[in-house]
């Protein structure tokens, strides 16, 4: 059974209009994410990343075990608040709602290689915050890497055209 | 280096009285951070775990390489509001605050073996609130691991004294 028969959609989630994709139930089947994170390794590997930068909180989820895999430094980049200082921050619109996203402030990235890995490409917009912190780190954005992509909410117009993006299931 | 010399110690943060370990630093370093995982992996590998649980958000961090790892399911522990419906959910304190966690009601963890991670064993409230939606959910736990203990805290009177602890570095 493929990984994407685990993904659950949830209407009028968080908000109403909202057709939420839940990722979490393919998370719990090992078989099932074994498959995703193989998948997202023999695609990222070849671009050598230094760090993988990853939104809170479910990009957390996805961005740790490859960061791993790939010996990749493992960058969480998080909601206002959570990070002591010195930080970066960024604002951000997305699906429902405005928020600040916050990077510590990590001079050593500068000139790495990185690639930003959320579960699922929407909007774009938190992405794009996470794109600009790490530029402001001096770092270089060489992929973004989704679980899904919802092509119809027009994300990847947010990001950098000269980036690829890997997303493993695209959905209207 | 240990990985030990990256963890920064921050006082005063969230709130005055707090001396703040963050653990990112070990994160953003490679090599620190495969010791960790390793010494994880080492000792956690023998209880052959069915799941790993990880309480919302730095948890995720440590629990998903784990998870992949053990080759064992990975289910985030979140705050409340996050996950859709069905949810169990329990109340806790913690070391400043207090809030609700939930998991999402699924039933195939019954009989499952789990082990709970996050980065800090402080007060214990999230990883007991945890705890007890895992027994809600009919599993196991069968070991609690972290990468710090701050003993003086007494955490661990927190827990079920029959579970062994796994604390790579304890602190007065």
């Amino acid at each position: 059974m493929a990984w994407t028969q685990w993904v659950r959609e949830i209407p009028d989630f968080p908000l109403p209009g909202v057709l939420f994709r839940d990722v979490l139930p393919v998370m719990a089947n090992p078989e099932a994410w074994h498959e995703v994170l193989e998948a997202l390794e023999a695609q990222l590997r070849p671009l050598q990343p230094d760090a993988i930068f990853a939104p809170e909180a479910r990009g957390f989820l996805i961005a740790a075990p490859l960061a791993d895999r790939l010996h990749a430094g493992l960058v969480p980049v998080r909601k206002a608040g959570k990070l002591p200082a010195p930080v970066l921050q960024e604002a951000y619109s997305l699906e429902y709602g405005e928020n600040q996203l916050e990077v510590e402030d990590d001079r050593t990235l500068a000139g790495k290689r990185v690639i930003i890995v959320d579960d699922v490409l929407a909007t774009g917009g938190t992405v794009a915050a996470t794109a600009r912190l790490a530029s402001r780190l001096e770092a270089h954005v060489v992929a973004f890497a989704f679980l899904i992509e919802l092509k119809g909410l027009k994300g990847r117009q947010k990001l950098d055209a000269g980036v690829p993006v890997l997303s493993l299931l695209v959905q209207p």
